[in-house]
């Protein structure tokens, strides 16, 4: 018998999460060197706020300018190009029902939608919340403009969000990005180099106390 | 003239803090390679939390048990050894006015006494807030267990510590541990690599998307 194929990599993200973002541009590249695939999943950040009652890190005194800074220096440090979008943080869920429509109709086309929306969220300040913008962004993307306000419009759409945020939620995903490896849950774009590390074997060793 | 030496680095950590703990185990190697000093500043996360209003991470449902098992394997990761304590977190401001006490009085011990606390707390479940084994541990470390007990009772320890606090959030601390690079700051054990990054002379480039 053969071994079974190892598992992919589930990607959850936010399409208004720019540590997402930054972490949608490596996570392709890091799991090809091991030999795996990802399985992207578009969330929503506020459902799973709401469910581990957290805020966003920008809705903090103090935290929120380090944040801010820390978003633009996450993305030099990941060497991705990356501006501030103005309005920060938006509405994400038409961008997301569109993607789950792509996921299940025609699946290879749904991780590059993502790519195509983030970066002209966090590069061109494209507004995912506007529906004009959208709309724009999906003809861009060879989607009709108007059937993807159809698609964002229909009880299913919405009805198959909810249920993928609810699975989120009961899988423990309480922020973005989340990666869950093999049933190991990671999360935050910060947690790269503990992925790469358990890609290829974990060798996660404590060593004795030495002196400092 | 001389040039003036490189500033030392500052590391803001909490004696109940997993985080904390596993980078006072590396900053000093960490800063010694780039020719740089520490100066280590015991604060109490609650009074950062408070500004920031923020909780700790263990207090929100679904976070909570993430969050212990990455303590765990954070502490793998960095190669140190760690048990989570019990009971966790405690307070910890008694021990955070002895390290005040050596600094202004004895400034070489300071550090060494953070280490012998977070080490003892960490990996032999000593519970810091408990006056008798703080008293005990103490006097391992070669300071009277009754002087020890003078001293964070004091008046003037509890003030040097309230000013210390005023002073983190002042400076932008919302968390723990929170290290100061020449004026940037860096929150958290995992920003590690970006700091190491910001003592080479900071390559943070970015470069265009490529094809993924």
């Amino acid at each position: 018998m053969a071994a079974s194929p190892p598992s992919a990599i589930e990607f959850w993200f936010d399409f208004s999460s720019p540590y997402s973002y930054i972490a949608s541009e490596w996570i392709e590249a890091l799991a090809a060197r091991h030999g795996r695939t990802v399985r992207w999943k578009a969330m929503l950040l506020g459902v799973s706020f709401q469910a581990a009652e957290l805020k966003s890190p920008v809705a903090h005194p103090i935290k929120r300018e380090y944040t801010l800074h820390d978003f633009e220096r996450s993305a030099r440090f990941a060497g991705v190009p990356y501006t501030l979008p103005d309005p920060f943080p938006i509405a994400t869920q038409n961008a997301a029902r569109i993607f789950w429509w792509l996921a299940d109709e025609r699946p290879a086309t749904a991780p590059p939608w993502a790519r195509h929306c983030l970066r002209a969220y966090f590069t061109r300040n494209v507004n995912l919340a506007d529906p004009a913008e959208l709309k724009r962004l999906a003809a861009e993307f060879g989607i009709d403009g108007g059937e993807a306000e159809a698609v964002w419009s229909s009880p299913a759409a919405k009805a198959r969000l909810r249920q993928v945020c609810d699975d989120a939620v009961a899988h423990g995903v309480f922020g973005a990005p989340f990666f869950i490896v093999d049933g190991e849950r990671f999360w935050g774009n910060d947690r790269r180099a503990q992925i790469e590390r358990w890609l290829q074997g974990g060798s996660f060793q404590v060593t004795a106390h030495g002196d400092l």
